[in-house]
């Protein structure tokens, strides 16, 4: 059994990994820290966890976390490159659901994020968790940045196009839609039901934090600087993201349909739906798959690529247990092979 | 392996059967049948079950069905009564998730549900398949009436009151809200989305089906005939119920809170939360639990029961599900073990 | 043209008094105060208001607010209690929106409220802003404490019943829903989208301030004590209170239909639906009207009354406008008659 | 007062055509006719129109339409055109709310509606209901072809960018959202609350019928061909259209947000919000607004445009009110000048 360590567990991607985590077969829970909640049991708080998970929220002590085999770093930004060392020197293997360790580019990460980075010299060896593009070094990682909710939904939607340099690498532009959680469990007036249901909006249209590690790693696959627009939008709803990307095709000979099915025909969380689906982001809610689907419009070199996640799985906890898998050898599927509830 | 049938799998009863069974250690989907449907695969249909089923929709056969070991209906009311008989006199085990047998008193059920009945003379066999009170009965049935979702959220809530007859029987009140899935899959003006969210209304004030169901159980419980009002309302979400329960205490010095809680302390699906809780609908969205609460208001003599559950699961396919584990002698919790999705 | 000021305008009444004023033929906005927001202007928070408010928040300058000719506080409980007497003195008309003087017995205000009454020589004079059963006193009124949301979708239920002594004052039931903006506008975790969206739970159900609100209502009107049962619920959604209401009657071939009929022919917000009718929030979303209907199931003697307003409208701001109509010698309706946006 | 007809009122932009006449001081609503439920009283239907509305749905009775000053048409595509003519003949202004008159070239309109065009000799006269590119030709006009929804939105959007020729033609992407009431009141199941609530979807990716109108109505302004990919979606809730525009600026010098004040200036149904901004559907929701913003990201070349309406107000039946009001030379505003309820 994996003993895992959670930092940070009352926020919605912690109790979203505890979820996943108590029905995983392979792994222990051990620990879960909040210096807010000391004391309280985890299921007082989300009762959804009643009789499955029986931990209480304990204040956070290095010492306990280094005698986990994993620790999860479901805190704000900004957190886990002050603590990361510390567990690193011990041996122990660590999964960052924040943003610290995603950019490669520490002055682009500083500019964006508004602070210094602790812990520059671990960003080199911190493996970008997305396994269809990394699988090969996460297997071999110390250090995970899991990676964000955007950047995995618009990642795995552009990356056939762009390993195979079918779409052009400028003036991409994916608008995208989220569900509220994306914005986390804090207290905040813009988050409350009555200002966000039964309306919709775009939010930050000049610049969101997820453009430059769209960019990066959008550029990493392409081999070449991208120029992508992104426009984040909230969605009146609780879970999922959906990302409509457009690129103009080279050649609009290409076989898109086929492209795709064959690069994702061994992921085991990528699914390329028929010809002439639309994705919805109810199917794939609560479950840890990305869903695609491709449209052209009468002909035009414009490709419509569509692709729905739960923002909190695939988006987040559960491409964390997956990262997870993959660095301790698991099974990849494991603790993962749920089925959307529908309706 | 258990041999599974479903007749009628296109509504929402029909599909989270197929989630919950597709999950299932221990069964095996044999057949889906619909009319309607026939040759389309299920998981066009519902694609969050892709990867999961690969069954299509087949044409009813009764001699298909005959093979399985137990057959569910998911069917409207009054199909399940033309063809359980075929399928009993082949050693088949069926569970009704309609209301063909739910009623012992025929007259009773022929003026609400407004046909004549097909099948009186199983009528006395049929089994009411709430296990908190049936158990022993539904391990040996062959034929098992599964309740409808309001029955089951008000009976658990009622149920150890009146077995020991704490609260008088008169002037009960049920009022009760649920998500509009329990309308169906079926396309109706009135469950547009435009008619049903954003809104709150009661419907069938007068008398609803689910009220002579209630009343037939409460009062076995009682052992006498009990006064019950029952008021349902349409929320505007998808699943849940929540049955607030009024009754008036003989005696207040009774402790609810023990009570319950003993009465239920080896049900594995029905959860008595501690003194002062609210039960959320969401924390039972998927599962097959029902969360129960109790209060008083200053000392009154009047007992309030908050009672939840997922209508489709416990209030249908979950508990169809928990019947076929009791029938067939599997671990009563098999296949259903799941945590609610939250938020 | 009436002048208005408006104490603490950036919560949901306040936002919901500024729409209704700003369409008032007779109304003219003069001031509205906010320490926090002073400077802003009202549209910057309040786009809808956009082309039809040009004020700015103000600090709060009890100099102008004697300017006017009615002040409006729509800020928390405790604040009115200081600040009424200086209005009054300078002539002004007050109507608080907040809890600070409907109850009349002040031990009772202490001990729900949590804090000793600033003000307690002004409870007697202070009348509770019900039309319905106080339309003459509030014609002369100085100070009007504007009812509770509850209260008032309660009240005008059982109000032709208790005032006729149709029903027994005992083991009265009032179940009652509410969208989520009668929590206000504060960021608050329990009302977040992700906390309230799809889910449905009670609250309060020990004990909610309301409870003696309407007990103390419906005690005036029956002339005795009666004896309530009060269960507040929280509904998915942004606006709208459903009551549903039960009681005993004493003598089953009253005609209920006509009674509230008779009861509220003349009444402008009050609505009477066709016999058989279930109410929905949505017809009164906007508007000021409370829309009735009631029920007998197969002839028992407990008769369902079912009540639905717009917590902000006729719950709040909207009546503290027809209020304010009353008060100034206007025209009942002006400016309240709206018709709901529908779907 | 000017005489109303209204052919087809039971539907959504039907409701909601009667709630903004009823409201009208110009306007006085003589009949509105429904095959299917003739006899039946509009306020039994629609309750919130209950007090505000007397008429009966009659037969279709073309004696009596052409006694009406306008009717409007809020019927299915194809029925207005089988029907204009004898009212025309008459000396009646027809608004037909769907899209028989929208498009000019009669070909394409026969190819996206698949059905023959029965009265081809108009469709030069009618007259394209946009007032902000037509509003001298509306004040002429006997016959309007109402725009749709998403048409609207867009060309809004894109309009002064494309009369000054700021953007290229080529490229363009309209990435659209829209509330469920688009879809109209027939019963189906892909509109049931079940089906579209907390989900996420895009639809008719491949070519939807708004594509050709928005096409020829954007050429028209830029006054050559224009290459658009246009992708709907639907959104969880009822009302409210988001379009979000991209286009390439031929000099990113240009000062956008004045270009559009100053196109703006003088529409009272657009409203340019200060830079920076994101407009929400909330605020227009029941309004006749259209709410525009604009971004760009770090200096790039493309340009983002946000615009909001509410899909069955400016977006069907307040635009139609708006085009009644020009038509009959009645102030623009009358009718329309109403207040977003928000939250």
């Amino acid at each position: 059994m994996v003993k895992i360590g959670i930092v940070g567990g009352t926020g919605y991607t912690g109790v979203e990994l505890l979820r996943l985590l108590a029905a995983h077969p392979k792994a222990e829970l051990r620990v879960i820290t909040s210096r807010s909640e000391e004391g309280m049991a985890v299921a007082d708080m989300f009762p959804n966890l009643r009789g499955h998970v029986d931990l209480k929220f304990s204040a956070p002590d290095v010492a306990v976390l280094q005698q986990c085999d994993v620790v999860f770093f479901a805190t704000p930004n900004g957190i886990a490159m002050t603590q990361v060392r510390e567990l690193l020197d011990a041996g122990v293997k660590v999964i960052d659901l924040a943003a610290d360790f995603r950019l490669k580019d520490v002055d682009v990460w500083q500019h964006w994020y508004g602070m210094e980075h602790a812990c520059p010299e671990l960003i080199e060896e911190a493996v970008y968790g997305l396994p269809e593009i990394n699988r090969e070094a996460i297997k071999a990682a110390r250090l995970v940045a899991n990676p964000g909710c955007y950047p995995t939904a618009v990642t795995l939607g552009y990356l056939p196009l762009l390993e195979q340099g079918v779409i052009g690498t400028d003036g991409l532009v994916a608008d995208c839609k989220s569900g509220a959680s994306g914005a986390g469990r804090g207290a905040n007036v813009g988050t409350l039901l009555c200002e966000v249901d039964s309306s919709f909006k775009a939010y930050a249209a000049a610049g969101h934090r997820h453009l430059p590690e769209i960019r990066e790693k959008l550029g990493l696959v392409a081999n070449e600087k991208v120029g992508l627009t992104f426009v984040p939008h909230l969605l009146p709803m609780i879970r999922g993201i959906h990302a409509t990307l457009y690129g103009r095709l080279k050649d609009t000979s290409v076989d898109l349909q086929a492209l795709f099915e064959q690069r994702y025909a061994a992921e085991p969380f990528v699914d390329v739906l028929p010809a002439g689906s639309h994705p919805e982001t109810r199917t794939v809610r609560g479950g840890n798959m990305c869903r695609l689907a491709l449209h052209r419009q009468q002909g035009s070199d414009t490709v419509i690529i569509l692709s729905v996640i739960d923002n909190l799985v695939k988006g987040a906890a559960g491409q964390a247990v997956q990262n997870m898998n993959i660095m301790c050898g698991l099974e990849e599927r494991s603790g993962l092979d749920v089925i959307a509830v529908l309706p």
